[in-house]
């Protein structure tokens, strides 16, 4: 029997009930990533879709965007960019803000990550509501990226983000999405 | 002409002066990332050290150490643990204390990420004073791991870090060095 990957991973991502705060549950990669077998169907998953596309570079969100990310761009033969969070990177910067619960955050990339142009695959864990990758996609915008496609381990759509993403023009896949109530 | 791989990837590191503070040089490894050739080299360094190693998983210290860490992984078939700075994971943790200049921090790992006797790579991207990876290690070592090598991509030899890691009886490997003078 076949399995279906993104059941599979689905299946395999820790529901965490109350975390980080009552009423809200968290939906937890590690198992996936230390599982040799799930860790690799995930993987594939991005691999198959983006191989066949004309990319540069891979953008990962800071800090478990890096792992999908970065091997991403190892596979596909592309270069990783780093997007992190502020104060972090040591060369020239810029920086575009979005806003948290309690106040606001922002992101930074170097101003040399990438050239007017190139093809850039954006990619995080998770889409809550979308807050980090709309503001890492404005600064790879910026910087003249053409940004292919927003993509992501889970959505959880409840919260808005992928149509946000969406709405905003960008092209958003994930893996797959959990309703809160899903246990 | 062949490169010598570990000088080709010194070369392109980045020195950046009074970064993040006056006197110090920080050793900026994103333009190794954000090109393909380079980061090829770079991770191909590790793949090859250990392709013929018995290992079970590939522990990656937060946040930089989940680059190489994650395609490690990924290549060699493993599995890949993240070791994070504190507050960063839902499910039942254990942490260990390490010193910085001022104060204290602390590094986490699921209770469940290892399990003992399991044989771990652990890696990051850089040895200063070696107090994240000794206490990655100690963490890893309390959940009855094996924790074959230590290896990074940059060792600051003049901190002492690798030194302490060795004297505490783990295998080092980085894949260069650095002075503070070293231009």
């Amino acid at each position: 029997m076949q399995i279906d990957p993104t059941q599979y991973i689905r299946q395999i991502i820790r529901n965490v009930p109350d975390w980080p705060k009552p009423g809200v549950t968290f939906r937890d990669i590690t198992p996936v990533l230390q599982d040799p077998r799930s860790f690799r169907v995930l993987i594939d998953l991005f691999v198959y879709r983006y191989m066949g596309q004309k990319l540069d570079l891979v953008a990962g969100v800071d800090a478990r965007g890096f792992i999908v990310g970065s091997v991403l761009a190892y596979e596909l033969n592309l270069g990783f960019v780093p997007v992190r969070k502020k104060g972090k990177l040591p060369f020239n910067t810029v920086a575009e803000e979005y806003s948290l619960e309690y106040g606001n955050a922002s992101v930074e990339m170097h101003t040399d990550a990438v050239r007017p142009g190139q093809r850039v695959l954006l990619i995080d864990d998770l889409i809550a509501t979308g807050g980090t990758l709309l503001a890492a996609a404005r600064l790879l915008q910026r910087l003249g990226a053409n940004v292919v496609e927003a993509a992501a381990i889970i959505d959880l759509p409840e919260l808005g983000g992928s149509k946000a993403v969406t709405d905003s023009g960008l092209s958003v896949y994930t893996v797959c999405s959990f309703k809160e109530t899903d246990r």
